[in-house]
C-alpha cells in the first residue's frame, strides 16, 4: 500500500493544480529523481527513487534512491562519504518525476566517477559526426581509491 | 539502424571516459531529456526524444522531443509558439540521460499549464503529511486560451 496519494483516484485538474502529493511511480515502482545543486541550480545527477527513499529523504535530511543494480535502499554516500544534504523536494505537473535540491557534500563530488555532477560531458555535431567532448570538470576524487574494498 | 555508437560494443570504461556518443535508449527507443534554462540553469522539464528528436534538436538549433501520448516527434512550441533555441546538449556518466541547455523562447513558458517550468510545486512535509504547496511562480500564458482548437 502506498504512504502517498493515488494519482488513479485524482483528476487531471486535481494532479496538475492541487495540494495532494500522488506521486506516479512506474511499474516498477519507482519514480526519477533530478537532483540539482540548492546553491546554483546545476543539475548534479538522476537517479530513482521508491516509496522509501522518498518518505526518507524527506523525513532524515540526506537524500536516498533505489538502486537498481543492487536492488536496495540507497543512502547517497554512506559508503564514500558523498552525503548529500537535501534542502527541497518538487514535482512536476503530472507528479511523474521529483526534483531535489541539495548540497553535495564529502569533496563535492556527486558522480562515482569523482566529478561534481554526471554530466561532464557535451555532445556536439561536427562535419555530420556526433561525439563527445569533456567539459572543465575536474575529478574531485579518485574513484580507484575511493571504491577499493 | 542507429545513427549512433551501440553502447553494447563499448566497454564501460569506453562508455564513461571516452567520446563516442552512445546515448543508451530505453526498451521503447527512448531517451529522457531533462531541459535547463541556458543562463540560469533551472530546471525547465524533462521529456523524452527518439533518435530523430536527438538527430534534429542538434541540427536544426531547436529542441524536439518524442511524445509519448502522441507517438509521434514533437518540435517544442510548434503549436503554441513557446519553442525552445538549443543551446547545448550534454550527457551522464552511463549516458543514459540528456540534459539540454535551452533558451525558452515566446512567452518563456516551458510547461503546459503556462508556467516557466514544470516545477512549481514544492512536496514538504508537516505533522507527518506530505502535500504540496504552489511555488512563486506565474502564469504566462492562459492554458485556456493558448490551446483552444
Amino acid at each position: 500500500m502506498s504512504i502517498f496519494a493515488d494519482p488513479k483516484e485524482l483528476t487531471k485538474s486535481e494532479l496538475e493544480s492541487g495540494d495532494v502529493f500522488a506521486p506516479r511511480f512506474d511499474e516498477n515502482e519507482l519514480i526519477l529523481a533530478i537532483t540539482c545543486d540548492a546553491n546554483t541550480n546545476e543539475l548534479l545527477m538522476a537517479a530513482y527513487m521508491n516509496q522509501e527513499a522518498v518518505r526518507l529523504t524527506l523525513e532524515t535530511g540526506f537524500v536516498h534512491y533505489y538502486s537498481r543494480s543492487r536492488q536496495s535502499l540507497w543512502k547517497k554516500g554512506e559508503s564514500s562519504g558523498e552525503l548529500q544534504e537535501f534542502v527541497e523536494m518538487r514535482t512536476d505537473c503530472d507528479q511523474d518525476i521529483l526534483q531535489v535540491l541539495a548540497i553535495q557534500t564529502g569533496t563535492g563530488a556527486a558522480c562515482h566517477t569523482g566529478r561534481k555532477s554526471c554530466l561532464y560531458r557535451k555532445v556536439f555535431m561536427a562535419d555530420g559526426d556526433v561525439r563527445l567532448q569533456s567539459l572543465d570538470m575536474p575529478q574531485l576524487f579518485d574513484p580507484a581509491e575511493k571504491y577499493k574494498s
